[in-house]
C-alpha cells in the first residue's frame, strides 16, 4: 500500500456547471489535500481536516503558489501530424494534400513512430494532457509505437489506425478488409491493456468508401467500449464534396448514423456546420462532439456554434486538433474557444472552460469512471500548476479574488509554463525543467 | 566610436511585400553580420564578405540557433491597463466600465504609475517589443511617468494622457480646457526628449465632447512630429452610440475629421467595421489603422477586414491592445492576425506579417525613418531570436526550408520565450533569464 499526500489549492469539477449550477459543480479548497493511494484518489479535502486522519509517516508534497487540478484532456487530436503544426495557407482539403499526407507517409517506418511518440506524449504531459483520444496514421505501426510508448508511460490514452480507402495517395490508403483487420488486430493487442483504450478511426467519409465505413460499424459492435472517432462538418466544401460522394444519404451525419456509426461512444471532431436536424439526432445518439478552436480558426472552417451545440444537450470535450490547430495546451485551447464564443455573442465562463478541459473531456471519451476530477476511487492524473510561471500571470493572479477569476486567467494567459508537474496515475511523470 | 557587430541569421524587410513583391521587399543573410556603430546601423550583409573589412579589435558577439530581426513595434496599447488584461466576460462598453476604468483610476498616484512603468516596459522588451504607441490613463502624471523610464531605457515610445471628459466616471474626466492644457505642457516636456515622442490622444468619440476633440485637433496644428491616437469603429454598439452624440457628422471617421484629427499622422486603433467610404476617406488623408486581432477576438468585436483595408492603400500596423488583447507577444499577435484572415478566405503570408509588426508599424507611426529594418542609418534597436525556445519550435522549425517558412512557424508557435535579447540602439536592454 503506498499513500501519498499532496498540498496546495486544489480546484475540481464534480458535474457540468451548466447542469449542477456553477457553485455546485465546483470543489475548491484555497489550503487543499489530495490523498493518493496505489495511484487512485482516496479523497480530497481541506488540509487543515484531513491531515491530523493521516498516518505518522506519509510525507506531505506541498507546493507554494500553486494550484491542483485534474490532468487535462484532449478529445481531439493526430499524433502523426505534430511536424505539420502552423503549415500555412490553405483550407482543409488543401492542407491535407499539402502537408499532411506528406508529414503521414513518414510514419510507415516504425522507428520514426517510436521517436515520435516519444516527443508526442513528452509533449502532451508538459502542457499537462494526461489523456488523449488519438488519430494514428494509417499504418498500424504507428498505433503500436503510440500505444507501446503510453503503456510504458502507464497513461490513458485511447487511439486508433486511420481508416482511408479513397481520395488520398495511393500509397497512404488501405482497403475496407485490411484496415478492419489490422483495426481488429490492434484492438486485440491492445485494447484494455493497461489504460489503453481502442477508437475505429476513419478519417473522414470522403476518405472512406461505404463499405469501409460499414465495417467500420462492424468493429464497433463487436467489441463493448472502443470509441468510434472521426470528423464532422468541419469545413464548407468538405461538407459538399461528401455530400456529392453519398447522395443516398440525406445528410453528412447520416452517412456515418448509415454506416452504423452514431452512437454513445461516438467522438466527431468540429461539428462546426452542424445542421438543427443534425445536432437533435447528435443529441438523441448521446454522442458527442470534440470543439476544436484554435484549428477552426487556422484552417478558417468556421466558428463552432457552443451554445447552440450545448443547448441540444450533446457532449462537448476539447481538442487541440494538432496539427491544424496551432497550440498543445489547453490553456490556448480554451483561450480560443471563449474567443469563438465572443465572437458569437456567447460568454464561455471559467468553470465551464475548466469542465470542458477535464471531466468534460473524460465524459464524452467515455472514462468518467476513471478520470476527470478527483472523487475517491478514480484514477490519480493531476497537474500541478505554477501561479507565478511568468511575470504576467504571476501580477495579474495576484489581484485575482476568486477562484473563477484565477481560472479564467488561466485559461487566458496560460500555457505549458504554467504546468509544473504532471502526475500519472499517482506517479510523477513529468516536472517542468 | 563603438563599433559592434553581431552573428546570426539576419532578416528585415525594405518595404511592403505587397509593393515590392515578396522577393525584393526581404532581406535575409543565413549567416549574416549586422555592424552597429554609436547605437546605429551601420552596415548589414553577409559574414563572408562584411567580416574581413572589420577591424581588429571588434569582437563578434555569435548566436547560434538564432535569428536577429528588427525589435516589434507595437502599434496600440494601454499602459494602465495592464491589470485588466483576462478580464471576462462583456463587449467593449460594459468591459471598460466593469474592469478598465476602475484600473485607470489607480494611476492618479504617481507611485503606482512609476512601478508599472517599470513592468510594463519589462514586458514590452522581454516580447521584443522595442517600440510602440501608448496610452496613457487621464491623468498627467501616468504619462510622466512613462516617459521617465522609458527616457532611462533610452526606448523609442510614443504616448499620450488621455482626453476624456463625459461617459466616464467623473474622476476619470479632464475637460477640454484642462486636457488640452495638460497635454500641452506633456509635450513641451517630453516630445522629442530622448526619443520620446507625443500623441495626442483623445479616447474616442464617445467619451469626448465636441470641443475636446477640436481643441485636440489645434494640438496637431501646433505641434509638427506629434501624432493623433485613437479609437475608431470597433465595436457595433460603440459606433451607433457615437451616431447618436454626433448627429451633425455623417459617420464615425466624420467626427475625428470634423474636428481636425484626421492627418496623416493619425493612428486609429482597430477600424473593424469601416464604410467603404470611410476606407477611402482614410486612404485619402494618408492616415493607418493598427490591427488587433487578439482584442478584437477577446472583446468579440469583429473581424478586421485585412484584405479591403489593405487593398484601399490604407497604413495598417499591429496592435496588442493591452488590456483588451489577450498577449503583449507580437509573435501571437500574428497568430491571430493570421486566423482573423483565414475565417475570411484571406491569406496573411509571413513576409507580410512581420512587415506589420515591424517596418509597417514604423512607417504608420511615423518613425521609418528612425527605426523598423536595418537600412544603414537607422537605430539599432533589434532582437535575438531563439530558435529552439521551446522543444516543439525547435523540432518544427527544424523541418523548415525557406527563411518563410521559418517566420510563419515563429508566427504561430513563437512567444516570449522566443526573444532571449533585445537592444536599444545598439546597447543591450533585456536578455532571458
Amino acid at each position: 500500500m503506498s499513500l501519498k499526500a499532496y498540498n496546495a489549492a486544489v480546484f475540481h469539477l464534480l458535474g457540468d456547471p451548466a447542469d449542477m449550477g456553477a457553485d455546485v459543480s465546483r470543489g475548491y479548497y484555497e489550503d487543499g489535500l489530495l490523498i493518493v493511494e496505489d495511484g487512485v484518489v482516496k479523497k480530497l479535502g481541506a488540509r487543515a481536516e484531513l491531515e491530523p486522519g493521516l498516518p505518522a509517516d506519509v510525507q506531505i508534497a506541498s507546493f507554494a503558489n500553486a494550484l491542483i487540478i485534474p490532468g487535462f484532456v484532449d478529445s481531439h487530436i493526430h499524433f502523426p501530424q505534430m511536424d505539420v503544426i502552423a503549415s500555412p495557407g490553405d483550407q482543409l482539403m488543401d492542407w491535407l494534400n499539402e502537408y499532411t499526407f506528406p508529414a503521414e507517409a513518414a510514419f510507415e517506418d516504425p522507428a520514426h513512430g517510436q521517436a515520435s511518440a516519444r516527443f508526442f506524449l513528452d509533449e502532451l504531459l508538459r502542457n499537462g494532457t494526461t489523456s488523449a483520444l488519438v488519430f494514428g496514421s494509417v499504418h498500424k505501426a504507428s498505433v503500436d509505437a503510440l500505444f507501446g510508448e503510453a503503456l510504458a508511460r502507464n497513461m490513458r490514452i485511447i487511439a486508433g489506425k486511420v481508416l482511408m480507402d479513397r481520395n488520398a495517395p495511393a500509397h497512404l490508403c488501405d482497403t475496407p478488409e485490411t484496415g478492419y483487420g489490422d483495426s481488429k488486430a490492434l484492438i486485440q493487442k491492445w485494447h484494455g491493456k493497461g489504460r489503453l483504450r481502442y477508437a475505429v478511426t476513419p478519417r473522414f467519409a470522403f476518405t472512406c468508401s461505404e463499405k469501409q465505413l460499414r465495417l467500420a460499424g462492424d468493429l464497433l459492435n463487436e467489441f463493448d467500449d472502443i470509441l468510434l472517432h472521426t470528423h464532422l462538418s468541419e469545413n464548407e466544401r468538405e461538407i459538399s464534396l461528401v455530400k456529392e460522394l453519398f447522395p443516398q444519404f440525406r445528410d453528412y451525419l447520416d452517412v456515418y448514423d448509415g454506416c452504423g456509426l452514431l452512437a454513445n461512444r461516438s467522438v466527431f471532431a468540429h461539428g462546426v456546420h452542424l445542421s438543427a436536424d443534425e445536432m437533435k439526432r447528435l443529441s438523441q445518439a448521446k454522442a458527442g462532439v470534440a470543439f476544436c478552436p484554435t484549428s477552426n480558426l487556422f484552417l478558417g472552417s468556421g466558428l463552432f456554434d457552443f451554445a447552440r451545440v450545448k443547448k441540444h444537450g450533446i457532449k462537448i470535450g476539447l481538442g487541440t486538433d494538432i496539427g491544424g490547430g496551432t497550440s498543445f495546451s489547453l490553456f490556448q485551447t480554451m483561450n480560443e474557444a471563449y474567443k469563438v464564443c465572443q465572437l458569437q455573442g456567447d460568454y464561455l465562463d471559467a468553470f465551464t472552460s475548466f469542465y470542458l478541459a477535464t471531466l468534460g473531456g473524460a465524459e464524452l471519451l467515455g472514462l468518467a469512471d476513471k478520470i476527470g476530477n478527483f472523487e475517491p476511487g478514480k484514477e490519480a492524473d493531476f497537474i500541478v500548476l505554477d501561479l507565478e510561471a511568468s511575470p504576467l500571470l504571476a501580477r495579474r493572479l495576484k489581484s485575482c479574488r476568486t477562484i473563477e477569476e484565477r481560472l479564467f486567467v488561466l485559461s487566458i494567459l496560460g500555457d505549458d509554463r504554467a504546468v509544473r508537474r504532471a502526475y500519472l496515475a499517482g506517479d510523477l511523470a513529468y516536472a517542468r525543467a
